[in-house]
């Protein structure tokens, strides 16, 4: 049994939880929070801990996941744990990878650790596939669409605004541009060619709605650059329609193998559940992350460094048998 | 640069021949035939060499890519070229893979070398696909489909009836049928159901087009449990409308991480060039098996063992920084 803890019992800490459900060489050992212990009521037999005590857990855990933000708790967390545990984490702000994973790294190889960083779908999934499919494709173009899907930081943008009291923000692929990625001409697609956006507020009684809708589609890095629109639905109708978090996306590459000779590759997600997915693919790698280690693998690595077999509950000679 | 080799010149290695020009790091050294030497033309500067000589090659080549056919080139030639270099094949006998395995990693340990054993599309990229998706969504349903694209072996079965001058037989996925496999339901899915076959055929002045049609579509194996459809053509038609060998595919899984929950992820493919596709994965594979040999890996490998980060021509450092 490959034993696990949670360090963070958000959405996407609950998402691992049931994961691990489903993964009989698995078990949840404890879950480590910040707030009290006490207040937190979860769905398993684990143990639940207060985050100050996590380091007295080493030896009881083979893998640590890491459920918290990208914003502030994972650059405090990924490097720290990566000291005490193997880790995996779902660390998602591009720009910042590169001295993330340097200083997870330090820590992990200091004492002797392997460490996962920026797992999940995107990055995770869709940047493995612009890896594979760039490297058999390496005349051709890139195109990434995300959605239909509910994007959080877009929603949070609209629940700041004055009069709304609450707001959900559904980013969506074009259907046209998407169709349009696959032509022969590998057209340059817009932003506001890819995706439109559409919204759904809830706002005070007396709130101006020409100027909040005003407020939305002009929001520059937001909204400014996108076709959007609007609606204004009564709280009741936000909770009760507009309460999941799917999501879902595209990596689409555009190759020529030899002149006029069109070759496409695709992936892509419909996801009903956007912090379960994710958690699902933390929990495969996890399993990964162990049989690395268990060989001897150290420092901080990507999803670009692990063979598709670690992944597997099922040995290589199987998987050649069953789905080579 | 990277020193290539060639050992068979169909369509599959004058594929690899063109995937070579599109990755500046490859450089195609000498091709290997069991035909002629003099009466091959190639299209790049490559030495054009009898295959009785290729273990003079030895040293001259990194990566010697095996381009013959998995009924009777490869079971010979992969364990003799494993014992001469290291080498990337395509063999794509599902049920002989264990076999072929044990007998070319046999030989590759014997003399120090790696060999990566059936890779290409499917076997391959469509591997892959169904081990990633099944270990991140254990509870689930796969779903494999191909074309629309030719199948070789189905337009030979269809020019050995008497009477058939040349034909060219296409597998259709059933649009229905992808759409159900992503059903919350989880269909199963009959043969019948998930493919239809399309056949093109040019017959003898005389023939009997009646007995011929029927002969095609009671075929055993081939035909008998599909819907088909027989199409007589002229020999002229049938060279300028079916000259090309198209294919593609889905891998779909279905999944859900909770109850009620469904998570679909997808692979799919659409190429202009069955050949020249498979081609382009042999060589990106090579870079790989070029750099894990460099790193020490020795024995018979497949598609499973390689992190996608070798097939690259990029760092790991720009990697992760780039498409992360």
């Amino acid at each position: 049994m490959i034993r696990i803890g949670l360090a963070g019992y958000g959405n996407l800490g609950k998402g691992v939880e049931q994961a691990i459900k489903k993964n009989p060489d698995m078990e949840l050992i404890a879950v480590f929070t910040r707030r009290d212990p006490s207040s937190l009521t979860i769905s398993s037999d684990a143990a639940v801990v207060s985050y100050n005590d996590v380091s007295k857990w080493q030896g009881e855990i083979d893998i640590m996941i890491l459920c918290g933000g990208s914003a502030t708790d994972l650059p405090e967390q990924g490097p720290e744990l990566a000291s005490m545990f193997h880790t995996v984490d779902s660390f998602d702000t591009h720009a910042r990878i590169p001295e993330y994973f340097e200083s997870v790294n330090t820590k992990a190889l200091e004492k002797d650790h392997l460490s996962l960083i920026s797992c999940g779908w995107d990055p995770g999934l869709f940047s493995i596939s612009r890896v594979l499919f760039g490297s058999i494709l390496p005349d051709g173009a890139d195109y990434t669409f995300w959605g239909r899907g509910v994007s959080q930081g877009h929603s949070d943008a609209i629940r700041r605004i004055p009069g709304v009291i609450d707001a959900r923000q559904y980013t969506i692929p074009v259907a046209e541009a998407i169709e349009a990625a696959k032509g022969k001409d590998r057209p340059a697609l817009t932003t506001r060619q890819k995706h439109k956006r559409e919204c759904f507020v809830a706002a005070e009684e007396n709130a101006d709605l020409a100027e909040i809708e005003k407020t939305i589609v002009e929001m520059p890095n937001y909204f400014a650059d996108y076709d959007t629109t609007v609606n204004f639905i009564s709280i009741e109708e936000l909770k009760r329609d507009h309460d999941a978090l799917p999501h879902g996306g595209f990596v689409i590459r555009n190759g020529e193998t030899s002149s006029g000779c069109s070759q496409i590759a695709q992936f892509s997600l419909q996801l009903d559940s956007n912090p379960e997915f994710t958690a699902s693919v933390l929990t495969a790698y996890a399993r990964a992350v162990y049989r690395m280690a268990q060989d001897g693998k150290r420092g901080a690595i990507s999803v670009f460094d692990v063979p598709v077999g670690m992944l597997s509950p099922f040995d290589a000679a199987s998987l050649r048998r069953d789905f080579l």
